[in-house]
């Protein structure tokens, strides 16, 4: 296997973007991840995608967007996992580059979400539960978490300012990021005082809906020295993904994920690093108590711990390990194929130098943690600079 | 890059399967798979589906399905390349297991189009063209075809009989197909005087909507040694996929596939053969005209010729080079995710002397081309006895 590097960011100002299309948005971002590469030839394309058929009537995004990019007949393929279908696209495209297939491929992810209606965009997200068993019951994306939030609650004492304290740092962060959906400062008031959703979660827990796109370009370490490229080489130094089962109540235990343990497992073993070398992370806060759980299941955190951790500014920028420095899913937005993507620009920005204002001083190595449904799949990748 | 073998073959009995759910489908031919290649243990999984989101309102398949499969928490990604799902897969787990990030991979593909009404099967399908410039004004896929059929007519002479022979083939093979789901042979008469769908294509030119599965399992030639194989192994000695322009509007000629073309050149060079080598093919005829394009595209014949070879019976059973023995998408079915994973598993029947009735003699070389939408992307690959 080669050695695979990030040479090339993109991703566009997230939002209700009313005045253009699906693949006017996928191919912002890309355009300007190869501008920021410098290469204007790519070898092969992967693109994240949750559920285009149900929110636009658009498959077959493969051929719509390369077409569109103008890069065909180059290969292209879309890649599903739900939330997490942008990790699974950096996977791919992590993947073959490793292979030796290809030198230099785009990695990209986009959702178009606002032109359904909110039912529709409701119903859609939930065929990221099971269809047959939950959803049919008529559980909703916030019903589940909310099951999950009351179960970490009970277990461990976390508490509701605690929940709520995720997204007041989340949104501080997202201030500084101009890029995100919803950049204005929250408090833990607002937060707790905000439209119930599904007890205990209010809508200032929850994600929102968001149209928007992302893209890396990756390269072989080998052809990126060759490029002579002046930006810093940062190294995909683990890459993993797991699956658990996808409807909440074939589990064990609802306040812990399985799928985010071994994703992390595995990644930590191939990047030969522990929880405790990482210094900065982006995880999947799709709601508040998903990025406490995520903390635990990677081991960033001790069980239950997390809720404190928050409190106490542990993940805070200028904290032992800032967490969700873009803003999150919270407050950044979430296009849902295209968060993971985002999450490799951040750190990858993050490691560069790049983040401005959010700048984490001194980060040499950062995580990301992109998850499906309610964690039925997860991919973790672990990235340095070179 | 390591080599890539494949060695379990697993599909179920295509048609309208009212009494399985898709988990149900997918998890038959995945479970005989890996009976057939006598492992219990798979590193990762890759399921294509075209639209899963609007034929059952279900997304997240890789979850789902390494869920109902018994075999989380390993990795499993949906890869989505509309009617090219099930070959996009395949070269997923190829390009893993070459990698060597894997040695056994499972590549399934699934569909099930009938829980749908009729209408809803058309909608469905036709998210793999251009919605927005394209299905918006009112074509449909037969319409899209029947233009090229029109073209091929025009500029070479092709008749209506000519495209009929096409079906009638088909069948005849399929009719020795035990899983096919129309296994009935059928008349150049029958074909012509069928009902209308879009003038020159009847529907007896079209293939159908149906329910099915099929899975292989990959592993590297090193490992596959190891694990003392019965059955002779078969390698993928080319593996490649292309994209053309997603709307008909865009092409230069509306009678040839220029992905078909691209993705053919690939793979011939990289398993170092020409058209004359191979000895058999499965091709995508999703609709009559659609197979005598690919045989031109490919090379397997001249251009404007593969509508008399049809008729001269060279790519009949017993022919030069027999193109879809299996009975092809025409009557064999064409669940649109499976499609391209059941070429795989029949050539590799037929490469280990496996076909029954349907056995071409001598086969060693096979080819598989799989394709989505008007043409839009394709995969090929080529596969020899070990």
């Amino acid at each position: 296997m080669r050695e695979v590097c990030v040479i090339g960011l993109g991703m566009n100002k997230w939002g209700e973007l009313w005045d253009k299309s699906l693949r006017d948005i996928f191919v912002e971002a890309a355009l300007e991840a190869m501008d920021d590469a410098g290469v204007d030839k790519i070898d092969s394309m992967y693109v994240g995608c949750m559920s285009s058929g149900l929110f636009v009537h658009q498959e077959h995004l493969g051929s719509l967007l390369a077409d569109y990019l103008g890069v065909n007949p180059i290969p292209c393929t879309r890649v599903e996992s739900a939330c997490a279908s942008g990790g699974a696209a950096v996977r791919a495209g992590f993947i073959e580059v490793a292979s030796g297939i290809s030198d230099i491929v785009l990695a990209g992810g986009v959702e178009k979400m606002t032109d359904v209606s909110v039912d529709g965009a409701t119903f859609a997200l939930a065929t990221a539960a099971d269809q047959e068993y939950e959803v049919y019951q008529g559980v909703t994306f916030p019903g589940l978490y909310a099951m999950m939030a009351r179960a970490h609650m009970e277990k461990y004492g976390t508490t509701r300012e605690q929940l709520a304290q995720v997204a007041v740092k989340n949104h501080k962060h997202g201030s500084m990021n101009p890029l995100a959906q919803f950049p204005m400062k929250i408090t833990v008031e607002q937060v707790i005082n905000s439209v119930m959703v599904a007890d205990p979660l209010t809508v200032l827990d929850c994600s929102p809906i968001t149209d928007g796109a992302a893209a890396i370009i990756l390269c072989s370490l080998e052809k990126a020295k060759e490029l002579g490229l002046k930006k810093p080489l940062v190294k995909i130094i683990g890459s993993a993904q797991a699956t658990d089962t996808i409807a909440l109540h074939s589990r064990d235990d609802l306040t812990f994920l399985k799928a985010t343990q071994k994703a992390g497992e595995v990644a930590f073993k191939m990047a030969n690093k522990k929880p405790s070398d990482i210094h900065l992370a982006e995880v999947h806060d799709c709601f508040t108590i998903a990025e406490l759980i995520v903390l635990e299941s990677l081991g960033l955190t001790e069980k239950g711990e997390a809720g404190k951790a928050t409190e106490n500014g542990m993940t805070t920028l200028g904290g032992k390990i800032p967490i969700n420095t873009s803003g999150g899913l919270k407050s950044k937005g979430h296009p849902v194929g295209a968060t993971g993507v985002a999450q490799i620009v951040e750190i990858t920005k993050q490691l560069r130098g790049e983040a401005g204002k959010r700048q984490v001083k001194n980060a040499k190595v950062g995580l990301a943690q992109n998850m499906g449904g309610s964690g039925g799949s997860t991919v973790v990748h672990i990235l340095e600079v070179a």
